[in-house]
């Protein structure tokens, strides 16, 4: 393990939460964040990843990347499609699935590290939740280590501390790590709306983990 | 293995011969190209692209990826490095190196493909000529293989057909496949000079392969 670690932050209650595991871990000079601009629909998660780690105190820096957007054809970032409110059909995949977007975040994650000598990624990505994305999956992300690591010649390491959690036991988890006053400055609504819509999937599973840790929604408290 | 095969044609020499092995492997109606522009500094390598898909009569499509050009520091990208003319130290890695530029591309090729029902992606890189570049070694490729059909969840497969051939031998494939016509159209100087500087690495690289193979660089002869 390095002594820097590398959190890459969406502005969500997932990647917030992870911050939060890496300071605890590596410490407030060994954190720093980083958030794709990949198009995304919903420029206010931008802003929120800027105001979370402004809240933490750690640097955050954007990287571009207008290639998803030129792929087209996905929810996420192309307008024209519908994002869907239901979860998909039992073994397929739903409609916000980018092929192949965390494996490129995260390289891309690894390859702003290299020169800083950062070999430490800390994602949010979780298999139990309902998003079904392969690419989030433990088993992909360890492939992809060790791709990373004979790739770029250093021993890179991606940290998953959300990997095996309910939503329920990641709240409890903020909760321990004093991350919930940062949690108002999350975003989660899959329609971009601030307050939250409550109605979307995106809005409801957060709602459900809050709800079943007990806890009140900082977001919904303001 | 899938019935269509994506290339990614570079516009230089290897890459256009790994177009002429698809072609023979998967027939003409079944290949397609595509090219990054991530803001090389010689925007000439486009332009060859599209001639050598062109003159191969096969669908090219140019993908745009801005990240690499934001995060900086390197000399195919950022004019303020000059490009090293000599291969460089025992056990360092060259300045041209781009941090997992080449998985990203990859990853994003076969991005491209999944939607299209392409798993087979074929690549130009080679572990035996000077370039020493971590990502281009068949280990790390099987990692990335995996990694691939884990995360997409296809059976991915990436064909390397020079990944241990010479210079010369290279020429001889593309001989024996018929791409020496084609080998007038690409690109190769590092110095993105038209006719080629022919004392930069990459052009002497070139060169010495030509000459040992006997065969006429067709760039030269025009």
């Amino acid at each position: 393990m390095s002594d820097k670690a590398l959190v890459v932050l969406s502005g969500g209650q997932d990647s917030t939460t992870c911050l939060y595991w890496a300071l605890e871990r590596f410490g407030r000079g060994g954190v720093e964040t980083l958030t794709f601009d990949y198009g995304q629909r919903h420029r206010v998660e931008l802003e929120c990843a800027a105001n979370v780690a402004r809240h933490a105190g750690v640097p955050h820096r954007v990287l571009p990347i207008d290639t998803f957007a030129a792929l087209g054809g996905n929810a996420l970032t192309d307008a024209a499609q519908p994002v869907p409110e239901d979860s998909p059909a039992e073994g397929r995949l739903p409609a916000t699935f980018v092929p192949g977007r965390n494996l490129v975040f995260l390289t891309l994650a690894a390859a702003w590290g290299w020169p800083r000598g950062i070999h430490d990624l800390v994602a949010g990505t979780s298999q139990t939740d309902y998003s079904g994305y392969p690419d989030c999956r433990r088993d992909t992300l360890d492939a992809l280590e060790r791709t990373l690591s004979l790739g770029l010649e250093r021993d890179i390491r991606i940290h998953t501390p959300l990997m095996r959690l309910s939503k329920k036991e990641t709240v409890l988890l903020a909760a321990e790590l004093g991350a919930l006053e940062a949690m108002a400055l999350t975003h989660t609504c899959y329609r971009g709306e601030r307050p939250p819509c409550g109605t979307c999937a995106a809005c409801v599973l957060r709602a459900k983990g809050f709800a079943e840790a007990g806890i009140a929604d900082p977001l919904l408290a303001r």
